[in-house]
């Protein structure tokens, strides 16, 4: 997805909108869709931390008025509007915490300050869950009545959908898969939350470079190659990356059966950065056919041979997508 | 709770009931609830497996019809009956599959046969799922809005509510949590299902007991004790004995941190008989504190700190109270 508006899309003066807003540590993702999932508009900007979560909530506002205002429209016709932020987050007041990559941020009060901005009501999730939300609504998960999203990225990230509803959790931690511990004892990888064993720390991005570095015994932080970098050495051959390859879909997999044997969903959705290559590379269908193979040998066998595990299709674009589909499941209900 | 009906509700020719059927290997238990959540009557007889599950069906229904008639009731008070088997079962088509423990009644169409006899709307769930929404009604999860319900007995049963539904599954194996894996490599014992590390395999009442005889190098069959045994012997001091109930609250304790990234409940409530003496005994008591514990020590401080994880309170009458929550709300959806 591009950062055009690609879609055609027939507006009225009575078209049912719903803004999206995902805030990141670089960037903040800013778009309109419609009642039925249409894209109107979509765009970005730098978040430019030193300048404090307000400027930066007011930019977004302004961008979803003058969308608005090009497409013809009014206020009148954003019904509401969601916003998605890295956690940890506390849900039940609408107020970021303390997440390591918007020290800005901390504390901020999100939901209360946009909704006195943009005067219409304002839904509030971890950018994970509203990813989560977004290929749910228009993206791979759409067919589906029960998805995870699990990203592949930095770390792992991890969004429930049950019958249309995240399952938000009740600390605000709901879906926090890549936490699910997939090795035990003193050998055991320490994940970034300071655990050892979990996911993350198997099979994000981080984890793959460093298990790279070790079997190629690269001493030095800066000679380390890019996850990318790995990935393209294993998609021409080259042996330990190709193996390393094959033992992240393990590791996944080991995940996935958990989530299969705890919430049994109808489909697990794999996005981020680190999918080697995706849907499109040969690599990525391999990556994906093994992991697939291996969570069969780890569960029952419904779950097995009938979960649909295939990569996500919105890219970087699910996050204010989820949050607009947050915004508008929640219009709906309160109708 | 005992066979007789212990509680006085006002039954007028208003009163709408619902009624619940669990289906156990042994026996099958009856009940009637009010809408309010009182019990009504209960009482169980022996499946009698050689004489198949229409007889079974037929005597649960009978009693069912005897019970409203000595409370002076009619068929007409009865709004809708659940019922709850082993699986696995199939709750798209209504239909039993093929327990173990249940082997008369092997693709039997439950809900449909059901339906048929008692002549109102028949809910169907798995007996571990049913279990759970009982609790989650009227016992220990009665003040929690998300609950995993962990039965600890032969094996390790799971059932998830939030936000008074089910998490069925999509191949109707929701809450399959005995079956997530707390341990890898060729050493972890092997599981009733045949894959290996499963918390059931360290958890259950025949892994306590197996990893007891291999600690006590108890050779024979016939020698071994029984789960209760051991707990008694826990109980009185004796050390290994002791030390199993530790090592067992830790594998308790890494099913429970998985589940609880994966789903964030409020709460966690154990059932079963493998208890080590539940929330009377001194045994049970410290069980549980260690358990917590662990789980601290495993998982985000917000989830450690507090979920709240204690024992159920409906013992053994958790499935058929259950099932007639069920029916309750499929009725009060659908009304």
């Amino acid at each position: 997805m591009n950062n055009e508006t690609t879609q055609k899309v027939t507006i009225s003066k009575t078209t049912q909108l719903f803004a999206g807003i995902d805030v990141g540590g670089t960037n903040i993702k800013v778009g309109l869709a419609s009642e039925a999932g249409e894209i109107i508009s979509h765009t970005r900007f730098k978040t430019e931390q030193s300048q404090g979560p307000q400027r930066a909530l007011q930019k977004a506002v302004d961008i979803i008025h003058e969308s608005l205002s090009l497409a013809g429209l009014s206020g009148s016709n954003l019904l509401a509007a969601g916003i998605g932020t890295p956690g940890p987050l506390d849900l039940h007041t609408g107020r970021i915490l303390n997440p390591s990559n918007l020290p800005a941020w901390h504390n901020f009060d999100v939901q209360k300050y946009l909704q006195d901005k943009i005067q219409c009501p304002v839904t509030f999730a971890n950018d994970a869950n509203a990813a989560a939300m977004g290929e749910y609504w228009i993206g791979s998960g759409q067919q589906y009545s029960s998805m995870v999203l699990l990203t592949l990225g930095t770390g792992v990230g991890g969004g429930i959908v049950i019958d249309n509803k995240l399952v938000e959790g009740a600390h605000s931690l709901g879906g926090e898969c890549g936490h699910v511990c997939i090795e035990y004892g003193p050998e055991a990888r320490i994940c970034g939350c300071g655990v050892r064993g979990h996911l993350e720390a198997y099979a994000s991005a981080t984890a793959v470079v460093q298990r790279y570095c070790e079997r190629m015994a690269i001493p030095r932080d800066d000679q380390r190659p890019s996850a990318r970098k790995i990935a393209e050495a294993a998609a021409s051959g080259e042996p330990v990356a190709q193996q390393l390859v094959l033992e992240t879909s393990e590791f996944l997999a080991r995940g996935i059966a958990i989530i299969g044997h705890v919430i049994d969903p109808q489909a697990i959705v794999l996005g981020g950065a680190m999918d080697f290559g995706g849907a499109t590379s040969k690599l990525g269908q391999e990556f994906l056919e093994t992991t697939k193979k291996f969570v069969k040998q780890m569960t029952f066998a419904p779950i097995g041979q009938n979960v649909t595990i295939e990569f996500a299709r919105l890219g970087g674009a699910a996050g204010w997508i989820g949050a607009a589909a947050l915004a508008r499941l929640r219009h709906v209900n309160v109708e």
